[in-house]
C-alpha cells in the first residue's frame, strides 16, 4: 500500500502518469521511456507508420522479447535445475514459452486493456496478446535492462506455474491422443516417416495428416520420437494446449 | 603488453594458472572459476561421468550459451539497425549463429586446443568446435554474468563480420545453386510442396531430396520461400555454407 503510494508520488510530476501508473499496477513495471511500452501493445492490424514510412508496430519488440524470454528461461531452469541434461531443459522451457501458455499468460496478466489492434474485438482466440506479452518483454529489456526483464519473466512468467518439476513428468502420448481425437471427430489420421540423415546422427522427420491435410511437422533421433512431435503440432492446431499444467 | 603482464601477476597465487592464461590468450576471457571452462570443452564422447553417475560433458553449458548467445545478437541487432524490420533481422541472426560460421570462428579462435574429445583428432569437418563455443559462452555467462558473456560474443562473434550488412544482401537462390550442383554432381533435385495451415496465416512446407533421399526441410508463407529454405538446408549438408561472408 505504501509502496504503490510512493510510486504515484513519484509518477505526479510525469506527462502522461495515468499510462505509467496502470502500467506498474498491471506488470509491476515502472517505466523510464512511455514510448516502448506503447509500442509493444501496438499491433500491426492498426497499421500505423512514421514520418519516414516505416511501420510502427510491436513486431520488432516482440523479436527481441523473444530471444530474452529464451535465454532467462534457460538460465533459471539450468540453475534450478542441476541434473537434468539439456534435453530434458530444453522441452521444459518449450512448454513454458509455448505460444497458447504465453497468450493465457498476457490474459491473466490483464494485458488486453493495453492492446492496441484493428483485428477483433475478442483476443481470447489469437496470438495477439501473447505476442504483446513478448513485445513487453522486449520493451522492458529496452527500457530498463537485462535484469528488469529477468525479474518481470521470473515473477510473471516461471513463478505461475506452481510446479515446474509437472513439466517434466507431464509427458503424454500426443500420438495416441491424435488418433483418438481423429476417431472421435471422424478424421482419418496418418503418419508420413523418413529417415532424414544428419551428421554422425541418425535422424527421422514425420509428417501428421489429419484429413490429408499436413497438420504437423516433427523430427526427432527416432520414428517415435518424431512422430510424437508432429502430433503434438497437429493437436496443438485442433484443440490447443490444454494439457499443460497453469495454476 | 602491460596489460598482459599484470594479468599474469595477477593470476601468480591461483593454482592451474597455465589453463586460465591461455583461455586468457585465447578468448580475452579471465576466469573466475575454471571448472565451467574445463566442463565446456569437454565432448560428450569421453563418457566422463561425476560420483553420481551423471553425464560430466559440454552440453549443458551449450544449451545455456546458445539461448544467451540468441539474446545477445537479437539485442545488437536491433539496436544497430533501427530501421530493419524483424524478419530480416532474425535472417541475419541465423546467419550469425549458423552452425559451420560457429565451427569456423572456433577454430579461427584456437578453441580446438582445448578441446577434449575421443571422437577425432581432426575437428575440422564436426560441430564439436562450434557447440564447444556455445558451451564457452554458457561458461562465461555461468561464471562471470551477462555483460561478460555480451562483450565476448560482440567481440569474438559479431565483430568478425567485417561487414554485417553483407549478410542482408546475401540473398541467394539456393534453389538453383542446389539444382546446379544437381546437374554437376549427377544427382536427381526434386522437392515436394505442400501446403500447410498456420492460424490465420497461409504457410507451405518444402522438402528437398537429392536422389530420393531427404536432405532439406524448409518453411515460408510461400511456396518459393519455403522451397529456398528447404533447398539450403539441403546445400548446408552437401557442401556447407561457403556462400557466407567471413573475415
Amino acid at each position: 500500500m505504501l509502496k504503490h503510494f510512493l510510486i504515484f508520488i513519484k509518477l505526479l510530476p510525469r506527462k502522461g502518469k495515468k499510462f505509467y501508473y496502470l502500467l506498474y499496477n498491471t506488470t509491476g513495471v515502472l517505466a523510464r521511456r512511455k514510448d516502448y511500452y506503447l509500442l509493444a501493445f501496438q499491433h500491426k492490424s492498426l497499421m500505423m507508420k512514421d514520418e519516414k514510412g516505416l511501420p510502427l508496430n510491436n513486431e520488432r519488440l516482440e523479436y527481441l522479447g523473444d530471444a530474452v524470454l529464451g535465454a532467462v528461461i534457460a538460465h533459471e531452469l539450468f540453475v534450478r535445475y542441476p541434473n537434468k541434461d539439456e534435453g530434458i531443459l530444453t522441452k521444459m522451457r518449450a512448454r513454458i514459452v509455448n505460444r497458447s501458455n504465453m497468450d493465457r499468460l498476457a490474459l491473466q496478466l490483464g494485458l488486453d486493456k493495453f492492446i492496441k489492434t484493428q483485428a477483433l474485438s475478442d483476443l481470447t482466440h489469437t496470438h495477439i496478446p501473447g505476442d504483446a506479452l513478448e513485445a513487453l518483454i522486449g520493451a522492458i529489456f529496452i527500457d530498463k535492462g537485462y535484469f528488469a526483464a529477468r525479474k518481470f519473466i521470473i515473477e510473471k512468467i516461471i513463478n505461475q506455474y506452481q510446479d515446474l518439476d509437472s513439466l517434466i513428468e507431464t509427458n503424454l502420448n500426443h500420438k495416441s491422443t491424435l488418433i483418438e481425437w481423429g476417431q472421435k471427430n471422424r478424421c482419418s489420421i496418418h503418419f508420413v516417416t523418413e529417415e532424414y540423415p544428419e551428421k554422425g546422427e541418425a535422424s527421422f522427420v514425420a509428417q501428421a495428416y489429419i484429413d490429408n491435410i499436413l497438420m504437423g511437422l516433427g523430427r526427432g533421433s527416432s520414428k517415435k520420437e518424431a512422430q510424437q512431435h508432429a502430433a503434438e503440432e497437429a493437436l496443438e492446431k485442433v484443440i490447443g494446449k490444454q494439457s499443460l499444467i497453469l495454476n
